[in-house]
C-alpha cells in the first residue's frame, strides 16, 4: 500500500482524554477513532490489526475443535428472564425496545442464545462434546467507559461454549481452551498470567483469568512467588488468624470522643488496629430498584472488606447493593455513623468475616455516638446471619496455599474461561438421552477473549516515548519503505523494486511516498510502529539501503537485495 | 471436517413460517437459525458461505482500492440530526437510548459516519479521492421481517463511501464501484441485472440497483427488451400520452349513481378509462405524528399511481403520508369517497399527472355523491399545486427511450451503487481546499451490498426440488466423501485416504462419517447442496469410487485416484 493513497490521520499532540499509552497511540497512530464515550471505530491500520487478532484465535479455535458460528447481538427479553439475568445483569446490559414494544437487549455475552441452540437441537449423548464460537460484537452500557479500547460500550469479543456429557467432560473442554488461550495469547505477543478468578455474573463453579500484565491494568492480582497461586483480588482466599485462646473478658462501654476510624480508636485506646473490629453498612435494592434492606459486614480493624466476597456471600446481584446512608440505616437498625458494631444492632443481615469468631476480646463501635465497647466476643455479644471469608487478600499477607508472602500485580484482563456447570442448561432445560435414555442436563463451559482489547494491550505492552513496537504477529504491516526524496527518480526506482519484491514474496508492505520531509516520515514510522523499515535514500545510487528494526536501536547499512532477503526472513520467522 | 464431529441439524419438515425456497433450504440445512421474527444467527455451514462472499467483497473493494474500515453499530442521535435523518428515516431506525438517557440508533447505514470522519480529517485536494468500505451488522426494525434473510432486522452490509473533489472524479468513482458489483456478484454465481434506481431516503441523484432476478424477489423491474433501459418500477420514467388538440367541451355535471371506481363510471358512460381522471387522497404528518395537510393526487384513469415518484414530488418521508380517511378530508376540502376530482376542492395539496394538463375533455368525480363532471379540461376547470410524472410504468406501455413494449420481472436487490453528491458534505460541512485554497464540498457516492441477503439469492437461483446447488465460490464445503458402511474398515480407510488428499490439496471436504443409513446421508448431501460428492461404497476393495457433481443427474464409477484429480481440478477452476 501507498502511503499517499491510504487514508492514514496521525496526531502530533496527545488527546485530552487519552491517559494512558494504548489509548493516546491508538488515537495518535489515527488507528481509532472515538465516536462518543465508549465508542470507537477502527481506520484501516487499526483494523488490519483486530482481523490479525481475530485470525490467530480463529486458527486456534478451530485448531481446539471448535466450530464459528454467528448469532445476533439484539436479543430477546425472553431468554434473559429465562435464565434470571434480565434483573441480575443491572445497568450495563444495553436495554431496548422494538418498534412494538418488545424488550430486548443488545448482548454483552451469549450464554442464553447457545444454551437455547443446544436445547432445541442435541437430545443424544452421541452429539457431545461440541465447542461453538462466534467473534461479535458486544455491547455493555458501561457506568464510566474509560482507557479506549480497555472498558468500552461496544467492542470485539470471541466468545466460545462448550457442551460435554458431565464434569469430566467439561474438564477436558476447560482444558483444551486453557490450552489454547495460552497459544493464542503467546502468539499475540503478550506477557501473560492465568490467574484464578471470581465468576461474577455470568455464574458457574471455576474461572481463570488471563491477564496482561501492565501497570493500567484495571485487574489487580495477588500472586505467590514461592508457589502457583495466583489469582484476582477479589478471587484470593485469605488466611483467617489462628484463633485465640485467651479467656473471655467482660464487656465494657468506654468513652472514646471524635474516634470515627479504626486509626483514632486504636490510638485512643492504645490498642493495636488488629484488637478492633471495623463495619461497613449497605443498602440493597429489589428488582423494582426499591430498598429493601440493610447489610452490615464486619472484618478485623486492620483488613479490607472483600466486595466481592461480600456480594457472592450475599448472593445478590452487583448492581443491587450500595453503602448506606448512615442516619438513615440508624433510625432501622440502631447504627450509629463512626461508632457502629455488631453489637446492639437489629434488623438488618449480619456478615461477619470468617476469622473474627476467632478471635477474643476485641474493640468495636458501641451504637452509641462517642463510645465503642471492649471485650466484645462473638457469641456472647454478638451473632451473624453469615460468617464467610469477605476479607480482602493484601500484600504481604501470607499466601493461602503456601504461606509466603503475597505479592501484587496490576494486569488487563484479555480472557476467561469458566466452568459454568449446569446452571444455564438446568434453568433453561437443556438436556440430553444417556446411554440408559436417561435424561441429563448438559454441562457447559463458556470462554471469552477481548479482541478490542488484546489490542490494547499488546500496545500497553509494546511501545516507548516515540510510539507503538508491534509484534510482527499483529503488525499491520510488516515493512515500512521510507523514500527520503520521492522526486529523485533513482530512489523512486529502488524503493518501487523493494516494494514490488516483498509483495511478491508475501510481505505486507507499506511505502511512504509521501511529499513529506524525512523527518515527518521517520516520526510516523516509529509513531505506527511497523517491524521493518527499510530507509531508500543517498546510498540508492550504489543499491544501497538503510535497515533497521522498530525494536533495536541499531541500523545498517546494507544492499537494497540484502535487505529485501532479511526482511522475508525475519517476517516469515515471526509473523 | 467429520460430519460425526460437526454440529449440524438438518430438517425433514418445511418450517410453517418459510414460504420461499431460500427461506426454507437454508432453515431446512440448519444453515440459518431463527431467534425472533426478523433476527437470524449462522451455524457452522451458513457461516462459512457467509465468509466466502464477504472475503469475494473484500478482495474486489481492495481491488478497486477501496480502503477496509470498521465502525460502531450504535451511532448517536446528534449526528443524524445534523443531516435531517432521525426524522426523516422513519420508524424503521430502530432508536435506544443509553443509561444517561441520550438517545442512539443501531445504524441502517452509515452515511453520517462516515462524513464525519471526512470532514474532521480530510482538509486538502491532495488527500481526495478516497473510498471506505466496512462489512458490518445494520439494523432496520422492519415493520414486517419476513423471507428469512431477504427481509430481517439484523443483517450484514457491505456499504462504501466514496469522496471525490468533483462530480467527475464521483462518475469515476460511481463506475468503479459499478465494476466491482458486477465482478462480485458474477464470482458469487448470480444472474442478476443492474438497474435504474430510486434514491429513496439516502438521497442523491443518481443511483442504480443490482438485482438478482427471482420470482421470488420484492422489487419489480420494467425493462426493454429492444434498447437497454432497465428500472426498479418505482424509478422507470413513463412515457405521457400525446397532447389532444380537441376542442374544449363545456363542462357538464352528470348523474352517476353508485359508480364508485374507475370502472364503474366508464362502464356506465361508455367512454373508456383513458377517458378518465382517477383521484387519490392522503393525510400527511409532521415531525409529532400529527396531521398537517392533505394531499390529491391525479393520474388518468387507466394509469397507476407511483407511490414514490408522489413522495419525491411532495419532498416529505416515506413514513409521513398515508391514505386519508375521506369523511374526515372531506370535510376539510371537500372531497367526498369515490366521487372526488381536482375540481371544487380546497384547502388541499393537488398533484396532477404531468400527463393530465395535455389531455382534453375527461371524466372526473364531481365532489358530490353520485355525480362526475364531464368535460374537465386543466386551466379552466381546475389547477394544480405540483404537476410531474407520478404514474406507474406498466408492462406493455411504451420504452421511455426507445418505444418498445415494456416487460417486466421480478428480481432480488443485493447491492445499490448512489452518487449522493453534497447532500451530506453540505449538510455536515465536509470541505477540503482545491489548488486554489477555496472551500469546496466534498463530492460523495456510497455503494452497498446485502451480504446476508445475498446469500439468499444465490439460494433462489441455486436449487432444486432435493435442495440447494451451491457455485463453488459460496458454497461452504467444495466436496462431500459420503461412505456407505463406515464400520467396514476398506471403507473407512478409503475414505479416509481421499479425505486427506483432498485436505492437503487445499479442497475444503466433509467427511460423512456418521453412523446413518445412506439413504438419509445421500439426502443430507443433496439438501446441503456440496458441489462435488464422492461416495466410497462396495468398490472400495478395487479402490473405485462415485462421483458425482450435485448440478448434474450422470453419476460416474471411476477410480479413487481419478475422484481426487477430478475434484481437485473443478475446486481449483471453479472456487
Amino acid at each position: 500500500m501507498r502511503l499517499s493513497k491510504m487514508h492514514l490521520k496521525t496526531l502530533r499532540e496527545v488527546p485530552n482524554e487519552a491517559e494512558i499509552p494504548s489509548h493516546i497511540l491508538l488515537l495518535r497512530t489515527g488507528m481509532i477513532r472515538k465516536l462518543v464515550s465508549g465508542v470507537y471505530g477502527f481506520m484501516p491500520l487499526g483494523w488490519r490489526s483486530i482481523r490479525k487478532i481475530e485470525d490467530i484465535i480463529r486458527q486456534e479455535m478451530d485448531q481446539a475443535g471448535g466450530q464459528e458460528i454467528h448469532m445476533s447481538a439484539v436479543q430477546p427479553a425472553e431468554l434473559w428472564e429465562e435464565s434470571g439475568r434480565w434483573f441480575a445483569y443491572g445497568p450495563e446490559l444495553w436495554r431496548l425496545k422494538d418498534r412494538n414494544g418488545r424488550d430486548f437487549c443488545l448482548g454483552p455475552t451469549h450464554e442464553e442464545i447457545f444454551t437455547d441452540i443446544i436445547r432445541s437441537d442435541v437430545s443424544s449423548y452421541r452429539q457431545l462434546p461440541l465447542n461453538l464460537y462466534q467473534i461479535q460484537t458486544k455491547y455493555r452500557d458501561e457506568a464510566r467507559p474509560r482507557f479506549g479500547l480497555m472498558r468500552s460500550r461496544e467492542f470485539i469479543m470471541k466468545d466460545a461454549y462448550s457442551f460435554d456429557r458431565d464434569q469430566a467432560g467439561l474438564d477436558r473442554s476447560y482444558e483444551e481452551m486453557y490450552a489454547a488461550y495460552e497459544k493464542i495469547f503467546t502468539r499475540c505477543g503478550l506477557t501473560f498470567r492465568p490467574v484464578e478468578a471470581d465468576t461474577g455474573a455470568i455464574g458457574g463453579s471455576n474461572s481463570h483469568e488471563f491477564t496482561a500484565l501492565s501497570e493500567v491494568g484495571e485487574s489487580e492480582i495477588a500472586y505467590c512467588e514461592k508457589c502457583q497461586m495466583a489469582a484476582t483480588v477479589e478471587r484470593a482466599e485469605c488466611v483467617d488468624a489462628p484463633a485465640s485462646s485467651a479467656e473471655e473478658l467482660p464487656l465494657e462501654e468506654v468513652h472514646t470522643p471524635g474516634t470515627k476510624t479504626i486509626e483514632e480508636v486504636a490510638d485512643f485506646l492504645g490498642i493495636g488496629q488488629d484488637e478492633t473490629i471495623k463495619a461497613l453498612l449497605f443498602v440493597t435494592y429489589d428488582e423494582e430498584e426499591k430498598e429493601n434492606g440493610y447489610v452490615a459486614a464486619f472484618v478485623r480493624g486492620d483488613r479490607e472488606l472483600n466486595m466481592t466476597k461480600l456480594i457472592n456471600a450475599l448472593k445478590i446481584p452487583e448492581h443491587s447493593i450500595e453503602f448506606a446512608d448512615e442516619e438513615k440505616m440508624g433510625a432501622a437498625t440502631g447504627c450509629v455513623g463512626g461508632f457502629t458494631g455488631p453489637t446492639r444492632l437489629h434488623d438488618c443481615t449480619i456478615v461477619v468475616d470468617s476469622e473474627l469468631p476467632g478471635l477474643r476480646n476485641l474493640c468495636a463501635g458501641a451504637c452509641k455516638t462517642d463510645y465503642h465497647l471492649k471485650n466484645v466476643n462473638y457469641g456472647r455479644d454478638y451473632k451473624a446471619d453469615i460468617i464467610t471469608d469477605i476479607k480482602t487478600l493484601k500484600e504481604g499477607d501470607p499466601c493461602p496455599v503456601c504461606g509466603a508472602p503475597i505479592k501484587h500485580a496490576r494486569g488487563i484482563e484479555v480472557g476467561q474461561v469458566f466452568k459454568l456447570g449446569t446452571k444455564y442448561s438446568e434453568s433453561m432445560g437443556a438436556t440430553y438421552k444417556d446411554e440408559n435414555q436417561k435424561e441429563q442436563p448438559i454441562v457447559m463451559g463458556c470462554y471469552g477473549i477481548g479482541v478490542t482489547r488484546t489490542l490494547a494491550a499488546v500496545v500497553e505492552q509494546h511501545h516507548d516515548e516515540n510510539g507503538i513496537i508491534w509484534p510482527m504477529s499483529v503488525a499491520p504491516y510488516h515493512a515500512i519503505i521510507t523514500v527520503m526524496k520521492p522526486d529523485d527518480q533513482t530512489q523512486a526506482d529502488l524503493a518501487e523494486h523493494i516494494y514490488n519484491e516483498l509483495a511478491a514474496a508475501g510481505v505486507e508492505v507499506l511505502l511512504d511516498d509521501r511529499k513529506e520531509r524525512p523527518g515527518v516520515k521517520f516520526k510516523d514510522a516509529d509513531l505506527l510502529g511497523i517491524p521493518v523499515r527499510i530507509t531508500v535514500g543517498r546510498g540508492a545510487a550504489d543499491k544501497t539501503i538503510e535497515y533497521k528494526l522498530r525494536r533495536d536501536a541499531d541500523k545498517e547499512e546494507i544492499s537494497a537485495d540484502e535487505g529485501i532477503a532479511r526482511t522475508i526472513e525475519i517476517v516469515n520467522k515471526e509473523k
